[in-house]
């Protein structure tokens, strides 16, 4: 069933998206990736954001590991490793968010971030290339997040007395990545315990920003902020955790929550999934919140493939048609190679560029490298 | 010619504006002011953000003191500058970015605008009731704002050594709208040269990050950035400043700028005038750059009105009654009062909140208040 989206998908990542990637945005000179590309792959920033580089180092060297061990994909994978691992730390072993082309720091985020993205690259690129230092780094970087996390203070992050105390699905699901990167059971299991405190009952969703009392749950628009594209990411991440810890309920609970999510993100008026909602329907802060970004729609096919999966069920393929639909009408360039990454509500291109400091080689190429694996398992389970 | 604008605009200013604001955002439990309301003016976020409550305080002690004395003015004005005075101030002295309904602080931004915010609050409000302290700690405040501004390590930002020194348009700004309310001549001086590290030669435009280094001026997005909104506020501050300091060539650079800014910002496909743009037409990192927001059309009128003031040019009034026709078809609100505050490209409300953490009781009354008093005193003229 799967099969059709597969073929379509695997020559989309080897014949278009690899491609774009590979042609405008290594620096040869510098090192490091360029990912402010415009239509046509042109650089219109020459800084180096950390974390799309160690994702951009990942992508390429999980390529590289999974299918077919291309020397142009690990040339290009050394490239990017070997410039984080000369730039990227601070003298307390900290990740810097931006770097100049040459690699000096240009910006600092008090978010662990960019450590996570070098981790996951240093670790993947390790076991393409059996460098042992990439490998240690990883789970060095591994531990130091976990600490940042638990104390922000560690990051130049102050605590307020009118701080509220919130469980972020971000920490839980960069946490649950890094996690199944290194096969730690252990770690894979807190993440599954650590997940009910953003899941929300009665509407069946991941809350961003979970706030620990009870009482103030949902004073304040941080509180009731949904992404479904987070929800989109956990799915697939809580599938393969529940492997290695496999509990029929909590996976019941997983699927159902996708169906939700879905549901609750779907643009009934113009199709296509909003970016941020707010749970009880209340004004967005976010200016962006109507419009329908590529890593959403990427996520959710992903999410989906992986739903069936695991079930076997039509009703996520119905979904599955609707979101790839909609996805490949509108977000791919025919003209010049990649996607657009952002379409206004009724799903107009608003910005011409193909990559930024969001937009890197890392969600649609993993997301489309991850279905193709779903639907090569459907096939020969 | 001015006169058939400022009546409706004193009207609107009077009925709807200010009475939406006192109705709505007072918090006569904790004192202070809610600005995160919707539609209907009802709160949807607690918090207590400290530079709109600094602008209301401002806002409302100035009418008082320009538009007849009301007392319900002062008492309002009141209820944010004790408010602040309690609250606002941490440990050393700085100023928070937001607090909780009670006055706890809830977070802190690094940067001087809190401070402004509060030193123009306090300044009129203390010229309102005439108590010292509110005078005294605006100059206090005044001269604290601009060693922040000299060493943004006091706020807590470091300095890195890939960073590219700047001249930020909005500090500029704002220490010449304080040296204006405090009438400091020789500061009004000092920014009237300061601004011309931000001045485009070849298009005519106000930059809002002039790169130092004139080899990187273009190199980063940050450095093309154009925010048409910031050139009309600080073509009337300018002006203001030119009547300080008079100079004729400075005045006809002012207006020559105030042309190219809206024929640079105005949407030819849709009307209206975009948030954000990039000066040489390079992608946009800002995803809300195409929108059109309240504030920036505000600015517009307020700086047309000054123009047509300064000049009798009827080039002005043309470019009013475009700005006039625009704003008020889309952003007020028959049903419930004020404005909403945002519109896509094509001007459809994308928001349906009457306030946010940046939309308050400021830009709108100010705009209308001295568009008012503009044609006023060409009447009298």
């Amino acid at each position: 069933m799967l099969n059709r989206y597969a073929a379509r998908y695997e020559q989309h990542l080897f014949e278009t998206i690899v491609p774009f990637w590979l042609k405008h945005s290594p620096d040869h000179e510098y090192g490091g990736y360029f990912t402010c590309l415009d239509t046509e792959g042109r650089v219109y920033d020459t800084r180096k954001y950390v974390w799309l580089n160690g994702r951009q180092v990942w992508m390429l060297s999980r390529l590289y590991n999974e299918a077919g061990q291309k020397p142009e994909y690990l040339a290009a994978a050394r490239l990017g490793a070997e410039f984080l691992r000369r730039h990227v730390f601070d003298e307390q072993g900290r990740c810097w968010f931006s770097l100049t082309r040459e690699g000096l720091p240009a910006g600092y985020q008090r978010k662990p971030y960019g450590a996570v993205f070098t981790m996951l690259g240093f670790h993947e690129f390790g076991r393409a290339t059996g460098e042992e230092w990439y490998q240690q780094k990883a789970h060095e970087l591994f531990g130091k997040v976990r600490k940042w996390i638990e104390a922000p203070k560690l990051l130049g992050r102050p605590t307020l007395a009118g701080g509220q105390p919130v469980s972020q699905l971000a920490d839980i699901y960069v946490v649950l990545a890094m996690a199944l990167q290194l096969g730690d059971r252990v770690a894979v299991r807190e993440m599954l315990h650590a997940m009910d405190a953003n899941w929300d009952r009665v509407r069946r969703l991941w809350i961003e920003n979970a706030v620990t009392d009870p009482e103030r749950r949902f004073e304040w628009p941080d509180g009731r902020l949904i992404c479904v594209g987070s929800n989109f990411e956990i799915t697939w991440l809580l599938l393969d955790a529940l492997e290695i810890h496999p509990d029929e309920a909590a996976r019941r609970r997983v699927l159902d929550t996708l169906e939700s999510a879905l549901e609750f993100g779907w643009d009934q008026r113009h199709g296509g999934l909003f970016y941020f909602q707010d749970i009880e329907g209340k004004p967005m802060l976010q200016l962006e919140a109507q419009m329908k970004l590529w890593w959403v729609h990427a996520e959710a096919i992903c999410a989906l493939t992986r739903a069936y999966e695991a079930t076997g069920e039509e009703r996520w393929l119905r979904w599955l048609e609707r979101v790839d639909e909609y996805t490949f009408a509108r977000f791919p360039d025919a003209k010049h190679g990649e996607w657009f990454g952002y379409l206004d509500r009724e799903g107009r291109v608003t910005h011409q560029l193909k990559g930024n400091h969001y937009k890197g080689c890392f969600h649609i190429p993993r997301a489309l490298w991850l279905s193709v694996q779903a639907a090569r398992r459907t096939q020969t389970g």
